[in-house]
C-alpha cells in the first residue's frame, strides 16, 4: 500500500452512522475539484505529519472495508439492510454473531434441542430425566445468550420490530419455564410446545433455504385454500348424495350416517379405500359404480390436477419475483459497498488497493493471487479500476477458483524422473481414452448380468438362502478389475483430479465396500454368521448406476438432480420440520395406545392382530419419535392410511380424525408444492437450454485472465509458487504473460439472469426510475438544507 | 349475378386437374394485358353468342367454387392435400363421402360395431348368435362400401399409400372372415381381433380430436420410454437389494424370491401395498424402513414427477408445433381456394360475387345476409373486394352469427300490447338487477343448509331411514321459489335468451327434476316404495353448484372446464378406446374365472370370500364388457389393484401378471399425459391472461359491421326481415346505416394466435422463404420450358 493511496481518504466515511445512501450522481465535478484542492492541502500536511495522517487514513479505510464487507454479506445472505449494525458499539456483537463457529454453534444447539425428542419420554432411548432436562436447559441458555447478543447488535427497537426474532424470544421464554418445571418436578408433563422447537432451527444461519421454502409455501396458500374449499364442497355434495343413495343397504357399512359418508369420501379422495368402499353398493346394483367413477373423475382427476396447476402457476410467479428481489437486493448491497470503497480522488472507481482491502474482510481465506485474479476478471474494461457496473459482479468474482492455464497433468508439474514420467503419461493417455471408459461400461454391464444371474439362481434354488452366498472367483475378479481401474485412474489423473469428480468418488467407495465385503466374508466362516459384511457385499449392484452417463437424457436427469440438490435439501428439511411438529403432537396425544389386537370384531381386526401372518399394523404407532416418523411417512404415502387412522380412532375418540385429516391436508399441500417445485426446476432447465440453444452439460463457468510478469512479481507471493514453480517460471521465461483460468459452478442465479434477461432490464429500469424519484426528493431536501445553511452563514 | 361478372372467367380453371399451384406473383401485368385484350375479344363474342358463353362461364365458376370449398374444408379438417380429389370422376364419390349423413352413418356403424361387445359372448345381455352375427356382418359390409367409395375417390395409388386407410382395410378383411366363420359355425371362437374394432371409430370424421390425441400420445412416447427404462432399472436394483436384505426373514412373504421382490416393488411404485409390504421387515428391525422410504422417495416422488415434467415439456412442444402446422395448413388451404376464386380481370382480389358463390358450397345453410355480413367483416380495407391477406380470415368470418345492434329485448322486438309490455319490461329490469341474483344465491345457500340439516337429522335418528323422507313444507317452498325464478327469467329475458345460457338450462333441469320428484313422491304412498322419484329428489344439492359463480377463481375453474371440454372429450374417448382394447383381451382371457372363494389359505382369502361382510372382490372380474370396464377403472385408480391382479393370477398362470402390469403402464402413461394436458390447458389460460393483460371472462369475440340502405335492399331478402321487421325499418328510416354485431366463440386457436404472435411471424417468414425458394425453382423450370417452346416455334 503506497503512502499516496493511504492519504486518499474514503469519499464517504460516515461508517456505521445513520446510513443515508449517497447517490453516485452527487459526485459531480464541483466536489471532485474541491477534493482535489483538499488533496493538495493534504500534500502539505503529509510533509509535516505524514505518519499520523497515514495511520488515521488506514483506520478510516479499515472500518470502511469492514462495513463494505458486511454489506456484501448481507446482500449474499438476503438479510435486510435495516438489521445492518448502525453504530460502533453494535459492531463487536455483530462480528461475533456473524462468525462461522458461531453459526455452527447455533445450528448445533438447535439440532441438539430437536434431538432431545429421542430421549424425552416417550423415549426411543431412555435416559435419566436430569440428563435430558439439563441438556435442554443448557441449550436454551445458549440460545438466550445468542438472542442477547442479537439484541445488543440490533438495538431494542429493531429487535422488537423484527418479527422472527420476537417469536423466537417468546418461544424461548415459554420453553425455559417448562424446562425448569420439568427439572423441579423431576417428571415430564404434557409438553406440546416441544412441537415449536424447529423455530430455532429455521432461524439459524444455514437454514436460509428452508426459510425461503417455508415462505414460498405460505405464499402459495391463498389459491390452494380456494381450491381446497372447492374440493370440500364437492365432497359434501357427494357425501349427501352418497348417504341418500346407499344408506338403505344394510350390508354397506360405508354410508350409514352422513359422517361415515363424508369420512369415507374424504378417504376415497386419496383412493386409499377404493374399490372396497364401492363393493357393497356395486354388489347390489352394478350401476352404482357410476357414482364412484364420477366422484373420482371429478375430484381426483380433475380438481386435484387443477390444484397442481394453480400451485405450479403461483410457484412460478413467486420464483420470478423472488429472483427479482434477490437480484436487486444484491445489486443494492454491491452499490452500498461500492460507495464505501471509492476515495475522494477517484469517486467513481474502486482501485485495486481498496478492492484488496475489502476482500481481506469479505473473503479472508483467499490468497492475494486469487483476489488479484478476481479483480482482473471482473475488471472487463482492463483499466485497473472498477466502475460500479463492474463492481456489481463482485459476487461472481469472489467465487472463482483459479488455476494457471499451462498447468498440465500432475506428472508434468511434479517433474517426475523419466521412467516414472513415461509410465504416468502412458496411464494418463490410457484412462482418458474413450475406449477405456467403454470397456469399463462393458465390464459393469457384464458384472450386472452376472449378479442378476447369481441372484436368480439363489432365488430359484430352494436349498440355498442368501446367507449361503459365497465369494466366487468371478466376484473376486470383478473387484480386482475395479481396483485396477481406480489405481490406474489415480496414477493417470493424479489423486487431486480423481477425487474431484463425484463419479470417481462414488466408484471408489463402492470398490472399497466391495473389498471390505469380500475380505470380511472370507474371514468369517460358517458358525457365527454375522451378516454385516454380507450386507456390504450386497451393495454391488449400485455400481450399475454408472451406466447412466451413457445417454444424454439420463445425464440431464442426473444433472437436474444435482442442480436441484441444495434446494431439495431445503424442501426436505421443511418437510422434516412438519414431521417433527406432527410427531411431537402425535406422541403427546397417542403414545402407548393398546393398538395390538385392538379392533377385534371390526374389519380392522386382521390388520391389527398380533400374529405372524397378519400385517401387524399396531407397529404403526406414535410410541417414540422414530416410530412416529415412520408412521407419518406411511400417512404421507397415503395408501392404507385410513387403517392407521381408524385404528387410532377405535382406541381413542372421534376427534382423532381431525389430527389425521389435518396431517393429510398439510402433506398434500406440501407434496403438491414439491411436485410443482420439481416440475419447475426441471422445466426451467429444459427451457433454458432451448432458449439459449446451448446445453448445460458442463455445469461450470470459466473465465480466462492473463497476467504480465510485473503483475506476477507484485501480487504472487513466493509461498504459492512452490506448488508448480517450474512450469510457471518456464512460461514466464518464454512469454511475458501467463494465462490463468478461473472456474466456478454455474448456479441457478446465473441461469435465471440469462433466462429472464428481458425482465431483468425492465426491473432495472423501474428501479432506476424509483431511485431517480427518491434522488430528486433528497436533492430537493439537500438543496433546501443548503439554502438554510447558506442563509445561516450569510 | 351480372352478365359482365359471368364473362370474367376464372384466372385458374384447371379444376380437379393435376394440381400444380400457380404462384400469385405469376400474375404480372403482361398476362393481365393479354387477358384484357381477350376480354375485348369476348365482348365481340358476347354480342354474338352471349348466352352460351355465360353458361359456360357459370359452369366453370361452379366447379371452381366447389373445389375452393373443398380446399377450405380440407384446411379446416386438417386433411392432407394429397387426398384432394384430382379428377372429375372422383368428384361424385368425394361429395357423397363428405356429407353430414354419411359422416353420421359412418360413426353410427363404428359405434354399432363397438356396441356388439355387449351382446357377444361373454355377453352382458345374451341374444341369439344369428342376431349379433348378422348385425356385425351388416356393419362390416357398410364399412366395406364406404372404403370402396373412398378408393374410388382417392384412386388406387393414393389409397394404397394412405397408411390409416390401409390398416383399416386389412382389419376389415380379417374381421369379415371371422364374422362369416362365426355365422357358419354358429359358435363364437376366441376373437381377440375384436380389440381392434376401435380403429373404425378413430377413423370416422367426428373423431378428429381423438386422432390428434392419440398422435400426441404416440409422439410423447420416446421420452416416456426413456424414463420408464430408468424406472425399471432402479426397480431391478432395489429388487436385488430387497431380496438380499429380506429373504432370510421367514415371516416376510414379499421378498422370498427375486420375482416376488420385483413384483412387490413394482406394486409399491403404485403405493398399493404400502405399508403392508414393509411391516414384516419393520417388525424385525425398525431400520429396514429406510429401504422403503428411500425407494419411495426416489422412485415415486422423484422419478415419477420427473416423468411428469418430461411428458409436460414434450407435450408443450407438440402443442406448439401442432398449432404451427395447422395454422400454416389452413393458410395454404385458403391460398389455394383464393387462387380458384380470382378472375382474369381481377387476378389478385376476390369479388363479392365469387365469395358468395364459394359460400353457397362451403356453408350452404348460411343466408345471403350472413354471408354478406361475413364478407364485410373480413373485408377490413372496405373496398368491396378481398385481398389474399383478407381472405385468410375466411374461416373466422364463416363462424360469426349475426344480430343487428338495435335489436333490444324480446318484448321490444315483438311489439307487445302496452300492459304486457310494461309487465315484461318490469320483469326484465328485476331479473337483470344484481340484487335479484344475490337474493337467489341467498335462497340457494339457505336451501343448502336446510338440506344438510335435514340429512344430519335423518342420519342421527336411528328410527328413520332415507326412505322415510317425506315432502316437507320447506321443500315445496323452495321448489316454488325456483319455479317462480325460472318463470320470471323466461318472461324477462325471453325464452331464447334464457335457454342460451348454460347455467339457466342447468337451473331449469334441476327445477324440473325437483317438481317431478316432489309430485312423484307425493303420489306414491307407503306400500310399493319405488325409489325412482326419491332419487330424483336427492339431486337437489346439485343446485348449490351455482354458488360458484360468486368467486373469480371458481369462475376461472369453470371457464377452464368448459374451454377444455371438447378436448377432454377427445382424451376421454381415447382412454375409453384403450379400455375397450384391454376389456376385449381381458374378457377373452379371463372371463368366467372361479374367483369367488378362490384363494382360501392365502392372504387374499378375505377379499374374495363370498360373505356379506367381506369386500367381495370376486365381483371385479372380466365376465362382461361392463364388469370389465369397472374392473379396469379400479386398476386405473391403482389402490388395491394388486389384489385383483393376484386373485386372477391365483386362478390362472403367472403370465397374467403381464396383462395387469402392461395395463398399469399404459394407463400410467395416458394419465400422465392427461395431467400434462390439464396442466397445459389451465396454465395456458392463466398465462394468456397475464400476457395479454386481459381476462377471458367472456369467451366470445365480437365484431361490428355497418350496412347502408342500398346494401340492405340488395342483399337482405324479405323472408328474413319478418323476424324483427319493425325495429330494422325504424332504424333505416332515421339513419342511413344499420349496424350488425357478429359474435363467435373464442377458440383455443384464437388464443394461440395471440399467444404465439412472435412465433407466428417467424413461421410465416420461414414459410415465405421456403415458398420463394420453390417459386424460383419453378420459375427456372418455366423459363427453360418457355425457351424450349420458343426454340420449337422458331
Amino acid at each position: 500500500m503506497s503512502v499516496d493511496d493511504d492519504l486518499d481518504l474514503p469519499f464517504y466515511d460516515d461508517y456505521f452512522g445513520p446510513n443515508k445512501p449517497l447517490a453516485l450522481s452527487d459526485i459531480d465535478t464541483a466536489s471532485i475539484n474541491s477534493l482535489d484542492s483538499a488533496g493538495s492541502d493534504n500534500n502539505l500536511i503529509r510533509q509535516r505529519n505524514a505518519p499520523s495522517r497515514v495511520d488515521q487514513a488506514r483506520r478510516l479505510w479499515k472500518f470502511n472495508y469492514q462495513e463494505a464487507s458486511i454489506y456484501l454479506q448481507e446482500g449474499g445472505n438476503n438479510d435486510k439492510f435495516d438489521t445492518h449494525p448502525h453504530s460502533h458499539k453494535a459492531l463487536p456483537a455483530y462480528l461475533l454473531v456473524h462468525q462461522t463457529w458461531f453459526y455452527v454453534m447455533d445450528l448445533a444447539v438447535s439440532l441438539l434441542l430437536l434431538g432431545l425428542a429421542v430421549f424425552e419420554p416417550p423415549a426411543f432411548y431412555t435416559v435419566n430425566i436430569a440428563i435430558h432436562g439439563s441438556l435442554e436447559l443448557f441449550a436454551l441458555v445458549l440460545l438466550g445468550v445468542e438472542l442477547g447478543l442479537k439484541m445488543r447488535w440490533l438495538g431494542p427497537k429493531a429487535f422488537a420490530t423484527h418479527k422472527r426474532t420476537m417469536i423466537k424470544s417468546v418461544t424461548l421464554v415459554v420453553m425455559f419455564a417448562e424446562a425448569i418445571i420439568v427439572l423441579i418436578r423431576q417428571k415430564s408433563h404434557i409438553r406440546v410446545t416441544r412441537a415449536l422447537r424447529p423455530i430455532f432451527l429455521i432461524d439459524s444461519h444455514y437454514c436460509g433455504g428452508v426459510r425461503r421454502t417455508l415462505r414460498q409455501i405460505l405464499q402459495s396458500l391463498p389459491p390452494i385454500v380456494d381450491m381446497l374449499v372447492l374440493l370440500l364442497f364437492f365432497m359434501l355434495i357427494f357425501a349427501i348424495l352418497g348417504f341418500y343413495f346407499f344408506s338403505q343397504n344394510p350390508d354397506d357399512p360405508y354410508f350409514q350416517t352422513l359422517e361415515d359418508s363424508f369420512i369415507n369420501l374424504f378417504v376415497l379422495l386419496t383412493t386409499a379405500n377404493y374399490p372396497d368402499v364401492m363393493m357393497p353398493a356395486y354388489k347390489q346394483s352394478r350401476w352404482s359404480s357410476m357414482f364412484f367413477i364420477l366422484y373420482l373423475s371429478l375430484v381426483l382427476y380433475f380438481l386435484m390436477n387443477l390444484l397442481l396447476a394453480v400451485v405450479y402457476d403461483t410457484f412460478l410467479g413467486i420464483e420470478k419475483s423472488k429472483f427479482c428481489k434477490l437480484f436487486l437486493h444484491k445489486r443494492e448491497a454491491a452499490e452500498r459497498a461500492f460507495r464505501l470503497l471509492v476515495s475522494r480522488r477517484n469517486p467513481s472507481f474502486v482501485s485495486w488497493t481498496h478492492f484488496h482491502g475489502l476482500m481481506t474482510h469479505y473473503r479472508p481465506n483467499k490468497s492475494e493471487r486469487d483476489v488479484y485474479l478476481a479483480f482482473k476478471a471482473i475488471n472487463t474494461s482492463g483499466d485497473g479500476k472498477l466502475s460500479l457496473e463492474e463492481f456489481y459482479r463482485v459476487y461472481e468474482g469472489a467465487r472463482f477458483s483459479w488455476k494457471h492455464e499451462s498447468a498440465g497433468a500432475w506428472f508434468e508439474t511434479w517433474k517426475l524422473p523419466t521412467p516414472l514420467f513415461i509410465v504416468a503419461k502412458g496411464t494418463y493417455r490410457l484412462v482418458t481414452h474413450k475406449f477405456f471408459e467403454y470397456f469399463i461400461y462393458l465390464i459393469i454391464s457384464i458384472n450386472g448380468c452376472w449378479i442378476l444371474a447369481d441372484t436368480i439362481i439363489i432365488s430359484n434354488d430352494k436349498n440355498k438362502t442368501v446367507a449361503d452366498v459365497e465369494i466366487t472367483w468371478n466376484a473376486i475378479l470383478f473387484v480386482t478389475i475395479y481396483v485396477v481401474e481406480a489405481l490406474l485412474k489415480i496414477i493417470g489423473l493424479g489423486a487431486w483430479t480423481y477425487f474431484h469428480s463425484g463419479w470417481n468418488v462414488f466408484d471408489f467407495l463402492v470398490t472399497v465396500a466391495g473389498i471390505v465385503g469380500t475380505l470380511g466374508q472370507n474371514f468369517e466362516t460358517g458358525e457365527d454368521q454375522d451378516l454385516t459384511f454380507h450386507y456390504i457385499l450386497v451393495l454391488r449392484p449400485l455400481r450399475l448406476l454408472r451406466l447412466f452417463k451413457v445417454k444424454k437424457r439420463y445425464r440431464d436427469v442426473l444433472g437436474t438432480f444435482f442442480a436441484l440438490l441444495p434446494r431439495m435439501v431445503s424442501v426436505a428439511v421443511a418437510l422434516l420440520i412438519f414431521y417433527f411438529f406432527f410427531s411431537i403432537i402425535g406422541m403427546e396425544a397417542f403414545n402407548g395406545l393398546p393398538l395390538a389386537d385392538c379392533c377385534n370384531g371390526s374389519s380392522l381386526a386382521d390388520y391389527y392382530r398380533n400374529a405372524s401372518n397378519s400385517p401387524q399394523f399396531y407397529l404403526n404407532n406414535f410410541d417414540d419419535i422414530l416410530r412416529s416418523g415412520v408412521t407419518l411417512f406411511e400417512l404421507t404415502v397415503v395408501n392404507n392410511w385410513y387403517i392407521i387412522m381408524n385404528g387410532h380412532v377405535a382406541v381413542t375418540t372421534k376427534w382423532t380424525y381431525l389430527y389425521f385429516m389435518l396431517f393429510y391436508i398439510v402433506t398434500m399441500v406440501v407434496l403438491t408444492i414439491i411436485v410443482a417445485f420439481i416440475l419447475e426446476a426441471f422445466l426451467f432447465r429444459i427451457q433454458w437450454e432451448r432458449k439459449m440453444d446451448e446445453s448445460i452439460d458442463d455445469d461450470r463457468i470459466e473465465v480466462a485472465v492473463s497476467i504480465s510478469r510485473d503483475e506476477f512479481e507484485t501480487h504472487f507471493p513466493q509461498p504459492w509458487i512452490q506448488q508448480d514453480t517450474i512450469t510457471l517460471a518456464d512460461s514466464l521465461q518464454t512469454t511475458y504473460t501467463v494465462c490463468f483460468r478461473g472456474v466456478r459452478m454455474r448456479t441457478r442465479d446465473d441461469l435465471s439472469t440469462q433466462m429472464y434477461r428481458d425482465e431483468v432490464k425492465d426491473w432495472l429500469r423501474e428501479e432506476a426510475e424509483r431511485q431517480e424519484m427518491e434522488l430528486r426528493r433528497s436533492d430537493l431536501e439537500v438543496e433546501s438544507e443548503n439554502r438554510e445553511g447558506r442563509s445561516n452563514t450569510v
